[in-house]
């Protein structure tokens, strides 16, 4: 993988997802980045919904995000997904959270492990999965 | 079963269930009569957890709540889960919700059926389970 | 309003809104419904946020739902909103949910109170809000 | 503030939390480290819940968290919180999820920063909040 990939994809707030301060609540924000890896992953013709068929789980081990700015009801946010690096049993990916006015309001980091739901443990990812982001 | 088996138990309004309204969001109530039922459950001696193991999952099929007055964030709340009828593959339960003023907020029922694991077709209630009610 | 008007917009089963059954959690719907109805007011001109800005707030009082077949993980679902009926402080919505293979796989109704935030009762619906349904 | 200050509370993962990998869903934890730092203030004789009501909001700017192994339905975990600094208008706080076979399953890391609900920017921590730590 020469550059590392993007993929942009929409949310909108829901109302349930504010809390009373009137905030995007912060624990809704991995939500949100799910749906951004899911996309970017279907951009690329993989499936995260057909990789868990073939027996491939891909829990997250590790989470960091930074809140720079609130979001709040109604707003139309965009998710910035970058797929830094695959090594191993591991896929590392990066997301920003931009709102309406074009400011950069989250950056977040992700890290995932390929799991064989078997055995239940790590391996390396699966071979179409690799090829395809060689390709790129 | 003669008469209805009720149990209660606690639950406290998390600031991530609230809305910007101020009120604990309405979809949240869900979870709540889950825990109610599940706790209703455990107080038999009964597992729901075990229940899956065994094979059987028992989803909700149907879901009726009256919200009466709000819940705030951090009320530490009732949950009465009474057992109305267990009848072939449906099992049927009602709930009060109650704050620390003693209110009634809420009111709720749901029809859950007994699922076979395996042919994800309805079945009847495990032996088990029929011979406590029974004791009841 | 001669005939109730109809909206519809879609939604994508999230991962986590699935739960240990492969179902998505039925506490799930009750988001959905409302991604529902703001989309509906949002198509007749009714922002839902702005009208909390004007002092009204519009909680449910009552919800009821039928799980006909379950969601699935990465679903994508239609949401078919109705609106039945304004009177005095309520507004009563339907709705149905239908799978990628056409299927209804829940139906659902919420009765909404219009509340002024002032003073936190139930109040009419606001001018621009009836004048807008009778158009309809 | 000599030694950091260190509270335990206990959660149960409810169904609605799962996903259909059959793990505790991986966006639910920020609500058990919200539980976790409201129950150490609470010990302390510090309301969240009063310190929003005095005008002053505590949202999260920071958080980072390690997912060690999964948390499975009706687990009862255990959420050991850590005060480890009050700065100027941040607040750190330090998580372990312990499950019910003693093992570490997550750790987490949040910086909240105290903000003046009224001019919505950060401000130093109230004098009663800051008090209470020095007695410590």
């Amino acid at each position: 993988m020469k550059d590392p990939f993007t993929n942009t994809t929409q949310i909108r707030v829901r109302y349930g997802e504010t809390d009373q301060m009137g905030y995007c609540y912060y624990g809704n924000y991995a939500q949100y980045f799910e749906v951004g890896r899911v996309e970017a992953l279907r951009s690329l013709g993989m499936s995260y919904k057909a990789l868990e068929e073939q027996g491939v789980m891909l829990p997250v081990s590790e989470f960091t995000v930074k809140y720079l700015a609130p979001a709040f009801y109604d707003d139309l946010l965009t998710v910035k997904t970058t797929i830094t690096e695959i090594k191993a049993a591991r896929i590392y990916f990066n997301y920003e959270l931009i709102n309406e006015k074009g400011n950069v309001i989250s950056k977040a980091e992700t890290t995932l492990v390929f799991v064989d739901k078997a055995t239940m443990r790590p391996r390396h990812a699966p071979e179409n999965f690799i090829a395809l982001f060689e390709q790129l």
